[in-house]
C-alpha cells in the first residue's frame, strides 16, 4: 500500500477498534470510545475488553479477532506496557493495517521500553500494519468527526493539518482551532513527520501544516519531502529541544534524537519551511496564512490611531528585517488635505489628528487612509492600530479590511491595543481579519508572509 | 512647591477646571467633563466655556477667573493650538498650580507648534505653575476615581503607578488594569519622567512602576532618580523609539530625542530597572512583580502535564539563562514513589504518568508534586503547566499554588495551554496566581524575578 492510502486508514477510517476499552466513562476516565461518540464520528466503533458486555449502548467483543466486521484502524490505550505487543499481534492476525498505540513507558521511558517499542514495530511491519505512536493521542479529522484523543478536543472544519509530537498541541491554541485534522505521530516507532506530510500533501481539504517537531527521523527523506510539499503548501514549523538540555528531556518524551537548532534553521531555510519560534508564533502564522495573501515586497505601511503605537512598529519592522515604505507624492497629497495643517502626512500615519480635523468621524477616516495606503504600489502590506474598543466602528473597519485586502492582494494586520478582550477579538476574525496581540507579532507575521513570497519567486 | 507636592496637585486633586469644556456629550464627543463624572471622580469640577450656561447640570463659567473656588488642576482640551498659550496665561493668573495641555500639534507637529509649546512653557514657569503635555491624555488615579482621559478607561485600585508618553497605555493590557494610577508625560514640555518617578516613590498606594519611554530627558537627574526609586519600588520599563527610524518618528510623535538602545539598556542596568521588550513583556511583569516573590536564585523546576510542554521549558531556560535545577536525592526518592517504575523521577517533571499510575486523581498528584519542588531547598521557582480546561480542579489547584508560594516565598508561574480561554484565565487569577500566556514568557518572567533580586543583592 503506498504511504498516502495507508495515512488514509488513521485520518479517514470507516471504522475503528478500541483494544482495551475502559467501561468506566465521565470526567477524568479518559474513555476513548465515549470521547468517540461525543466527538461525533460517523464511522463504526468496535469496543474491545474480555470482561465487559456493552460499553455506551454498544456491544463489546472479548477479543479483536472476534469483531465481525472489517476493521481500518484499532487504537490500543491499555495502562499495561507489556501487554501492547500481544494486542498488536492480534492486530494484525485480524488484518488491521492502521494501529494507533497510546499507551505510554516505551522511547519515552526506560531501555526496557525501547526494546518493547522495538518489537511493535517489528510485529507490525511483518504483518503489513504501520503503528502510529506510542505515547499518542491518534488522529483528528473535524471532516468526519473523528477524534482519538482520551480528553474533549473542540474542532472546527479548517484546511489546516497539524503534525506533533505532543498532545499539547491538539486542544489548539487561544484564538484558532487548529483541527482541522491532525496526526500525533509522538515516539513515532513507524509513522513519522514525513508520512503525515506526504498525508496534507494530497489532501484537499489541507492547504496549511502545522508541525511540531521535537526530532527529526530519516533526515534525507524529511528533506526530500518537505521541500516538495513546501511549494505547494506552506509548513509552519515548531522546532523544540532546540538546547542541549531541551534535546536530552525529547530523549525522555518520545525518544527523539534532537538536532542542534542552527542545523534544523538551515535546514527549514533550504526546505521552505516557515519556522515559528514559539507556540504564540504559531498561531499568529496559522491565521495569517490562512487568511491572508502573501506580502509581496518588504515594504510595510503603518496606519495607527496611536503615535505611540506608529513608534513600536517602526521599532519592529527594525528588529524584523521590514522597511517602513515611502508614499507616492500623490497618497501623500491626498493624505494632507484630511490633516492638520500643523501635521505633514507621512508613513507612519497617526490618524488620530486627522480623525479630530477632518470631522469625517472615526470609521470614514480610517476608511480613506487605509485605502489611500492599499492602492499605493509603494507599500507591499499594512498594519492597522484601532482600539478595539470602539465595538460597532470595530466592525464597519473590519468589512473595509477584509475588502482592500482582496481588491489589492496585499495583508493587512491589526493590532487593536492591548485592552482588547479575547471575545471581541474572536468576533471580529469572523469577518476574516487577522488580529494580532501585539504590535511587534503584527509585524512577525508579516515578515514570514514575504518570505514565503521570495521562497515561492525562487522557486519557479 | 517641593516636586512631590507639586505632582500631588496632578494626581490627587480636589478640584478640576476643564478650559474649553465641550457641550456635546456621548461617544466620539470626547468630553472630558463626562468623562470626570463617569469616572467618578469625588472633587470638585467646574467646566468652563464662555459660550454655556450649563454642562450635564454643572454652571460653566465664562472664564477660569470666574471660578469661584480653588481649582487644584486645570485641563486644556481645547482644538485650536494656538489659543493654548493665552489659556495657560489665564490658569497662572487665577493662581492654578496644575495645568494639564491635551491639545495636540506642537512638538508633535511642526516648528510653529514647538515654539508654541516653548511659550506654554515660559509662561507657566513664570507664574510658579508646571504643564503636564502637551497632548497628553492628562492623569488617572482609581483610589479617587480621577481619570482626565477624553475616552473610558477601566480602572482597579492596584499599587500600580504607569508613566508614559502614549495615551495607548491608559487603556490597560489583556489581562490586567494597570490603572492603578496613571500619569501621560507625552510631549514632556515641563514634568518629565524624573517628576512622575518622584511622586510613585512616596506615593504609598503605589508599590511597582511602570514606565513607556520614548526619550530621556535630563539624563543625569533620571539616572539619579531611577537608581533611586528603584532602591525600593521596581520600576518596569519598556523603551521605544529603540531603532534609528523609531527615534525619527518619535520626534513627530512626542517630539522626544530618543536615544540608542544599547545606551538605554546600559542605563537600565545601572539604575536597576527591569527592562520589558514589548506590551507583552510589560503585562508579564507588572503581574508577576505584583503578585509574585522574587526569584533567589537561578533554578527552576518544571511540574507539567505535557512532556512536550516540558521541553519547550527547558529550551526556554536556556534561551533566558536560567537552569534547570537538580532536585535532591530525598525530593527524588519520594517523587520515585509516585512514579510507575518505567519512569524516572527528575526535573523537568511530567506528572501525566504519575497522575495515571498513583491513581491520586489529577489535583492531588499536581499538589504533590508541586510540594516536593517547592519544599526542595535545590529550587528556587516553579513552572507549572496544567490545561486550564480541567476547570473546577485549576481553582483547587490554584489554591496550593497560593499556599507554597506564601509558604516557600518562591514563585510560581502557571502555563495553562494555549487554548485556554481569557475568562478562566482572569477568574483563576483573582486568586492571586500568575497565568503566563506562554511557556516562554513564564521563564521570561521568572529571569526578571531573579535578576531583580540580583540587584537588591547588590545594594546592600
Amino acid at each position: 500500500m503506498d504511504v498516502v492510502s495507508q495515512m488514509k486508514l488513521f485520518v479517514e477510517p470507516h471504522s475503528i477498534a478500541i483494544i482495551g476499552a475502559t467501561t468506566k466513562t465521565g470526567a477524568f476516565s479518559f474513555n476513548i470510545t465515549e470521547q468517540l461518540i461525543n466527538h461525533g464520528f460517523n464511522g463504526e466503533i468496535y469496543p474491545v475488553n474480555p470482561k465487559a458486555g456493552h460499553i455506551l449502548g454498544r456491544k463489546a467483543y472479548r477479543s479483536i479477532g472476534e469483531v465481525p466486521a472489517k476493521v481500518d484502524l484499532a487504537l490500543i490505550p491499555v495502562w499495561e506496557r507489556f501487554a501492547v505487543p500481544g494486542l498488536v499481534k492480534e492486530c494484525v492476525e485480524a488484518g488491521i493495517k492502521a494501529i494507533i498505540v497510546v499507551t505510554q513507558g516505551f522511547a519515552d521511558g526506560d531501555r526496557e521500553g525501547r526494546e518493547l517499542q522495538d518489537s511493535i514495530f517489528r510485529i507490525a511491519r511483518e504483518g503489513g500494519a504501520r503503528v502510529l505512536g506510542p505515547n499518542s493521542l491518534g488522529v483528528a479529522n473535524a471532516f468526519i468527526g473523528l477524534n482519538t484523543a482520551f480528553m474533549p478536543c473542540k474542532m472546527d472544519r479548517l484546511p489546516l493539518g497539524l503534525i506533533c509530537q505532543s498532545g499539547i498541541f491538539f486542544p489548539g491554541f487561544h484564538t484558532l482551532r487548529t483541527l482541522g485534522k491532525g496526526i500525533d505521530v509522538a515516539n513515532g516507532c513507524d509513522v513519522h513527520v514525513a508520512d503525515a506530510l506526504e498525508y496534507f500533501e494530497n489532501d484537499p481539504d489541507t492547504s496549511v501544516i502545522l508541525l511540531h517537531i521535537e526530532g527529526v527521523k530519516d533526515g534525507r527523506r524529511f528533506v526530500e519531502t518537505a521541500r516538495r510539499v513546501s511549494r505547494k503548501k506552506p509548513i509552519i514549523a515548531l522546532k523544540t529541544a532546540r538546547s542541549e538540555e531541551g534535546a536530552r528531556v525529547a530523549q525522555s518524551h518520545t525518544g527523539s534524537l534532537a538536532g542542534r537548532e542552527d542545523l534544523f534553521r538551515a535546514l527549514a531555510r533550504q526546505c521552505g519551511i516557515v519556522e515559528a519560534i514559539d507556540m504564540e508564533e504559531m498561531e499568529d502564522l496559522a491565521k495569517a496564512f490562512l487568511r491572508l495573501p502573501l506580502m509581496r515586497g518588504r515594504r510595510v505601511g503603518i496606519v495607527s490611531m496611536s503615535g505611540g503605537a506608529a513608534v513600536m512598529l517602526v521599532d519592529a519592522c527594525a528588529r524584523y528585517g521590514l522597511e517602513v515604505g515611502t508614499l507616492s507624492p500623490e497618497t501623500l497629497a491626498r493624505l494632507q488635505q484630511l490633516s492638520p495643517p500643523w501635521m505633514k502626512a507621512t508613513n507612519p500615519m497617526d490618524f488620530w489628528p486627522l480623525n479630530m480635523h477632518s470631522k469625517l468621524g472615526l470609521v470614514e477616516t480610517t476608511r480613506s487612509c487605509l485605502r489611500q495606503f492599499a492602492a499605493d504600489a509603494n507599500i507591499d502590506a499594512l498594519v492597522l492600530t484601532l482600539g478595539i474598543a470602539y465595538g460597532q466602528e470595530s466592525s464597519q473597519v473590519a468589512q473595509t479590511v477584509s475588502e482592500l485586502t482582496r481588491t489589492f492582494a496585499k495583508p493587512i494586520c491589526w493590532w487593536s491595543g492591548s485592552s482588547s478582550r479575547e471575545e471581541a477579538i474572536l468576533d471580529l476574525e469572523k469577518t476574516g481579519v487577522v488580529i494580532s496581540p501585539s504590535c511587534e507579532r503584527a509585524i512577525r507575521t508579516l515578515r514570514k508572509l514575504s518570505d514565503r513570497w521570495q521562497f515561492l519567486a525562487q522557486c519557479l
